[in-house]
């Protein structure tokens, strides 16, 4: 009997008839012989309703009521999946967060879990009870009140419990069919990737993959707890987040094991999200790029990829340009702007008409042409690379937004992922 | 510097712009020097809709899950009246039922309330800041899930929480001027009581006056609570409800007191939701009504009205009549028919086109003519009375359904209540 937690977002449980079908498969796992505790977020729209309402009253509500508010979304679909189930003659019972023993800080709106004591969700489990838990909201350890987890919080939330309950995997249902080597929206040829490690998925969530969130993903690999992305509208396998390779692989597979046909790419991510900020003319002297981050970081920004230009002998002056996430870009033009004649830098730029473009892969770290092979599919492609970053399994560039698409499907032929070139090739099999 | 707990029920915060304005009802309460605890009703119709999401995924849901449903209301309206309130620069805190220590049993969908903690709201007054509360919800002592408290339970909670908080008075807001002799709609001369006792009250509350619930109403006359129900569209005084007559009225009055020109009858009420049932042929032994009574309080049918007639001697046998809510009407006859033989009673007989009219006033306990000068006045309508019952501050009355208003309307003029005949004369005054 395996401990089972189970994650449905809100575009699973968008309206009655969705709730029900969730609350068939619930039972269907149950009645397998598992033990089943259940993490569900707000109901499709719910969220921006009720932020659509906050921002009626008040124009900054105060973070502690906004998680009071929020909040009430997840009590909502919990409650109805809890009654779906029972109609269908299991017993459920729905836990709020605090309820569920989920300790944050008390940091409203993006609060960190401190601390998970599932008590009454382990209780519930042992006399037999489906459990369903409210993501995305916790309980602070000080002031003991509702707080929530901010972006990624459901997930997280499942991924957290399932590590207390020592669980023997946590599903996140999504969607679509889990992890795709890049946006198949862009790539038609992307291919579902049937298993991949901690360290890829955390690079590509922090590249822009939105189907799991780099926070969850960090959780569960400090856990070691096995992550499943999957499709709640069909049955289909989805995708393992997971330590290391599949061991059953070789015992299902006709190949001599999967290490060995480890692709050197894993995927192509992008991101759209984030503008490039130009600090043009700072004295080219120690300590001054210093002093414009540390302003940047007590301003709460989170800065992504720094380029310092040469500088010019002739001025003794350079140009330091970052990227940050679009929407912060105001603040950081703001906080600049007011140190500026303390740094002494010239002027500023602008640009959210930018895109970051990364290809992940463990496999890179013993293939040195790797870069020369990406920037030669783009250069080809007729993409003008503006800034480069590189981890030992990734690299990023940032090019013209207009130029994302093309340099997504440069970067997938380039590196034979296209699902006609080697579908049947790169793993061992797509079984657990 | 008063204790004031404030009520506002959901159709006082229908949308944004209503909580806005409650918003600064509240703030002009506090400015003008009171310590302020507010109780908040969900969202104007958001029950009904939850009620319907409920009722989409199951026919039957479970006590504890719906509980859990319908609590998100007040979470909402309670964050946004928070929000609305520190928009306008005051300091709120919202709490749920549970936060606030409203403990209850664990009866789902109608549990009392047990014990009330309030000590985060009184810390939060005490460091000044406006403590909202979730109505109408609270959480089990044994189980500790969270409960919904019913009927009137928002008003309930006000009441208990004021109790708890030792609060100088507890006013319930509402979309009417108070507590009035008549029921508007129906006696367009009806006036607004400015002051009433808690047992006529209570006695108006059972007779079908829907402003304010009985249960609240015993809870105040428990702890001698004042309650001051009032409009929250308007800045009238409203009706006070309290032990005794108001003593402030003989130094604003020019009167000699008021307790000499106490109305004989404070008030008409009208209930057109009960039902008649009628045991036809019960053999007349002793045993046999109670038998019939013993077995619906088993079923948890509230009973109100009986009427036995008299034996009829050549048959040995009697019709037993009663009145209960008319939803409660199958339930009873399933019950009845189940044991008709046992029983021995020869059929059963449904009415539900009847009303009840009440005459309350704690004058009619020293002035006897009271019922004759009622039931003269039905008959000169042309009203038949089917059933009566009396308590010694109360005359109830069944009669057809379409005869309703115009009882009601007879006696309001019968005993002088008309505002035209009156007014100035009741009462001494109508302030504090």
């Amino acid at each position: 009997m395996a401990l089972v937690v189970q994650k449905y977002g809100g575009s699973s449980v968008s309206d009655a008839a969705s709730i029900k079908r969730v609350a068939q498969r619930i039972v269907t796992t149950k009645k397998a012989g598992n033990e089943v505790v259940v993490v569900v977020s707000a109901m499709g729209d719910t969220t921006d309703e009720l932020l659509d309402l906050a921002q009626q009253v008040s124009p900054l509500p105060p973070g502690r009521e906004l998680d009071m508010l929020l909040t009430s979304g997840e009590r909502i679909s919990m409650a109805l999946l809890a009654m779906a189930i029972a109609n269908l003659g299991h017993e459920a019972r729905s836990f709020t967060g605090s309820q569920a023993g989920v300790i944050t800080d008390s940091k409203h709106g993006k609060a960190r879990i401190i601390d998970v004591t599932p008590g009454r969700i382990s209780e519930a489990v042992r006399v037999g009870q489906i459990a369903i838990v409210a993501g995305f909201q916790g309980v602070s350890q000080d002031t003991k009140d509702i707080t929530t987890l901010g972006r990624g919080g459901s997930d997280t939330t499942a991924v957290a419990l399932a590590a207390a309950l020592e669980a023997d995997v946590c599903e996140i249902y999504t969607d679509v069919d889990g992890i795709f080597t890049a946006d198949p929206r862009i790539v038609a040829a992307a291919r579902q990737i049937p298993r991949i490690s901690y360290e890829e998925m955390m690079e590509m969530a922090a590249c822009g993959a939105k189907v799991l969130h780099l926070r969850c993903v960090e959780y569960a690999r400090r856990f070691e707890l096995p992550i499943h992305v999957r499709s709640s509208f069909s049955q289909r396998e989805g995708t393992w987040v997971t330590s290391r390779r599949p061991e059953a692989d070789t015992s299902t597979s006709t190949s001599e094991g999967s290490e060995m046909e480890q692709p050197i790419i894993s995927g192509v991510a992008h991101d759209r999200s984030e503008a490039k900020v130009t600090v043009v003319g700072v004295p080219d002297k120690v300590g001054e790029a210093a002093a414009i981050f540390k302003i940047l970081a007590a301003a709460e920004i989170n800065i992504d990829m720094i380029v310092q230009n040469v500088s010019a002998a002739a001025t003794g002056r350079t140009d330091i340009s970052f990227t940050l996430p679009a929407t912060d870009g105001p603040t950081a033009l703001t906080t600049l702007k007011r140190v500026q004649d303390q740094i002494g830098f010239e002027s500023l730029l602008f640009d959210d008409q930018i895109g970051k473009v990364s290809l992940i892969g463990a496999g890179m770290r013993s293939h040195p042409g790797v870069t020369a092979t990406f920037f030669a599919a783009l250069a080809d492609a007729g993409v003008n690379i503006e800034m480069i970053s590189t981890s030992e399994i990734r690299i990023s560039v940032i090019v013209g937004q207009d130029e994302v698409d093309a340099a997504v499907s440069a970067a997938h032929r380039a590196f034979d992922l296209d699902a006609d070139q080697v579908e049947a090739v790169v793993y061992g099999g797509t079984g657990r």
